[in-house]
């Protein structure tokens, strides 16, 4: 969770071992002057980087990629990565692969160049040409996670697609982790002036109130946040206040519903030890973690889960000393709320050590304004056992909106999965049918968002190919001559991207 | 202007002939438990809409649009909004045919089924199956404009639109117009029973406390608003403290400035007389209406467009009497606010007579929070004349987030073109070169939106193709059977869609 109480007045940033506790490293604040210059820069960068074409911007996220991947970075980034972040080096190396993926994934998206939705209608005698695209925003102001600290931190899906779709970028690190953002941006800054990106295009500020800044100034046209509904919301409310509202992607952690079926009860053993290593993975510190679970009663899944979990006996570190708290008191607010205590295996002990739980709750219990409805990060879980389907569908709809929603079912040929994929549609961004909704792929069908409170945005996705869509806005250009528009509005197409003309769709010439 | 101060609680609405004001009608407030009602079949009618084929949504618009244009009931439609409205039968007969147009451009918009961004990416040994597609929101509250009562009203663009996409809609009639609207509404509800449409699929509800109502309402998935930018935030700033927080569409009035250039200026006398017919029609009461026109000094254009004013003598009514006391208060605001008074017209007298009024202004007035930026809803408008190009360029940055401006040029080859282009392309939805930014035709390329204050929404358009997007959002299906796929999703692609298919684009079939 994030605190949006207003610390302190601070001058440095200080990053903790989780495993221990101890001071690793002091980062100054940004002064309020810095974060001015740095959106000053933003603002002077923005008609450069906006129009640049989609090649060349790939080149600079490429270039970025590149940096990160170069063994001596990678290894000092995985090192103190996991210094920060107690998330294990193992994890982390395969984060720092998927961020360099990432940021060559959404250059490739920005050169297909669909994301620019060119339409043009040619004139008729009944009205004039109108051609229409899609033009970047301006700087985007980006809040990094705290829980995937390569592939949604500094240089993550939000920066990687801002960029990839014209935008400057202004970063808020996020203090979990302050030396790693500090070597993220320098390695950035370094490959982006090599790429021969404009000076301003990339800036990295820390400090709470420099957040604030980022989200109330003039300068910045739109925000991107990865974390808490607590504190995406936070944001969202500081940017409906401005005199000019600006968009906020908050995308935010949810309780992310799993159910199991009648049928798919026949592989209980194997689907509760599955679940136990998708709730405590990461120190279940996932915004995707599956936090409830609906099991036919009788399956006897929550002590099949319970066992599983003693065995797997999960030895985790929270990220930072407030989320082992909230965690904790995240379960005693399940126990107040109806839920009883399944299993639970003690935690390390040292630093922020948390306990891994497994709750579950009668049925009854699952209604609007409960906190078993409600995300506890952590490594926690509740299994909640339903009579039969009527009942379960008569429950599903009380459920908050959510990133993602799983079926494990008896196979293809459950006829339950139909009828679940109904249910569950209204409430997500995302429906998996047998798997666990904790992996994000960065791929053109991705959708990483969901209704209200999962996204403050509900038709954007801040993972997948549409997720540079959120930092564009179309114009119409209406008869106006060839040579005064955009260069993919002009006939020789020199971007060769996918245009709508006429309303017949073409292929871009590739 | 919609006065959003809580009128006295009403029982009925009075339609009233803008020409006399005289009561020409009386239309019973729908009670609370009436939009209750509509609401709630709105929402049980949500499945059934939303899983409908295009094809059939499509078959439904146009039995409504059929509906229209049967010849009485057009010759019906057409008096009785002369009537509520004093805007010309041939006007409003024009209208009433590109209303008719819309319903069907929109059913083919969701016929032709891009607006479902269905993207499939196929099992890999890496990931399994994404499958993404945009599926309606729900029942969608519109409000009406009162400025086109068909082609913006009850059954006009948002109305269309979503329906098109999948979704219930509620209208809020706008009180300008009562009998207009309960006509419209009993047309459409009579066709859509003809075509088959699921009872609920349309309901039409009348009152101040009906409209917050809609906003407030569970049921309630989304709003479309067209009109003031004080009544557009006001739903806005509703929708933002629900719990369950829902998007609000609102497409409202700016000033939607106009540049001559220097070279264009060699056509004065004609850009003044376009200008005083862009200005005047309709009385003004045009979301993009030219409100504020830069002439190079010495072209003499404002005194140039005082004598067309004086020339064409427009003899027009508001639509209401606050708006024609807005129009009359805006004027002395204008001039408060550093404006003088170039040429003034008297309307015809009677009923909601309105002046029409022409001032110009200093360069140095135009600033932030200076009512000379902002839009004066009715036959009045402002020249500007600026010393040199440099000059204006450093002016236009202040003006306000607009739906559309103006370039009146020397030709194609005019060198201000593109450097105007890109410092309007920042401000506007739209731009248009050598036309007035009033007409918004129906099209694949349209962009009737932009920045904030022009729409609560600025990456969204109200007219064309795109409008059905607002009213979806995307889902995406992981690793899920082929036969529970929704039908666009499936392999053998029933609906002929376009999709793409790992990563690249592949046409529908027809």
């Amino acid at each position: 969770m994030v605190n949006i109480t207003r610390p302190p007045a601070q001058k440095v940033e200080r990053g903790q071992n989780p495993r221990t506790g101890r001071v690793t490293c002091t980062v100054a604040v940004t002064p309020p002057d810095g974060v001015e210059a740095a959106l000053g820069a933003a603002s002077a960068a923005s008609r450069a980087v906006g129009a640049s074409s989609p090649a060349t911007r790939a080149r600079w996220l490429r270039a970025i990629a590149d940096a990160l991947e170069e063994p001596d970075a990678a290894a000092d980034l995985i090192a103190l990565a996991d210094r920060e972040t107690a998330l294990g080096e193992t994890r982390l190396a395969a984060e720092l692969a998927r961020t360099a993926d990432q940021l060559r994934f959404y250059g490739d998206a920005a050169v297909e160049g669909s994301y620019l939705g060119v339409t043009i209608d040619r004139a008729t005698p009944a009205r004039p040409s109108l051609a229409r695209v899609r033009v970047p925003l301006g700087p985007v102001a980006v809040f990094g996670a705290s829980n995937f600290p390569l592939a949604f931190g500094v240089l993550g899906n939000d920066t990687a697609s801002a960029l990839a779709a014209g935008c400057p970028v202004v970063v808020k690190g996020h203090p979990a982790h302050p030396a790693l953002s500090a070597r993220l941006a320098d390695l950035a800054l370094s490959a982006l002036e090599r790429a021969g990106a404009p000076d301003g295009a990339f800036a990295l500020v820390t400090g709470f109130d420099s957040g604030a800044m980022l989200v109330q100034s003039p300068h910045t046209a739109a925000v991107a946040f990865t974390g808490s509904q607590q504190g995406g919301q936070h944001l969202w409310r500081l940017a409906n206040e401005r005199d000019v509202v600006i968009p906020v992607f908050a995308e935010m952690g949810t309780v992310n519903p799993v159910v199991l079926t009648p049928a798919g009860a026949a592989g209980t053993a194997e689907v509760a030890a599955g679940f136990v290593r998708a709730f405590t993975g990461g120190a279940g510190q996932f915004c995707t973690k599956p936090g409830l679970l609906f099991a036919p009663s009788g399956s006897g899944f929550a002590a099949a889960a319970g066992r599983a979990l003693e065995r797997s006996a999960p030895q985790a570190w929270c990220l930072t000393e407030q989320i082992a708290a909230s965690a904790a008191a995240g379960t005693d607010g399940l126990v107040e709320d109806g839920a009883t205590v399944v299993a639970r295996v003690a935690g390390p002990g040292r630093g922020w050590s948390v306990e891994a739980v497994l709750l579950s709750a009668p049925i009854g219990a699952v209604r609007p304004g409960n906190r078993l409805l409600e995300e506890c990060f952590g490594p926690v879980a509740l299994v909640v056992e339903y009579q039969d389907m009527a009942g379960l569908l008569s429950v599903l709809p009380r459920l908050q909106g959510t990133l993602a929603a799983a079926i494990m079912s008896g196979g293809e040929q459950d006829p339950d999965i139909p009828r679940l994929l109904d249910a569950l549609t209204p409430l997500v961004g995302r429906v998996v049918v047998d798997g666990w909704p904790t992996g994000v792929a960065t791929a053109w069908g991705q959708q990483h968002g969901g209704p209200w409170p999962a996204t403050t945005a509900p038709a954007s996705t801040s993972v997948g190919a549409a997720a540079l869509d959120r930092f564009t806005r179309p114009v119409t250009y209406q008869g106006t001559p060839d040579m005064a528009l955009p260069p993919p509005l002009r006939p020789d197409n020199p971007w060769s991207v996918p245009r709508r003309v006429d309303g017949a769709l073409e292929m871009g010439r590739r």
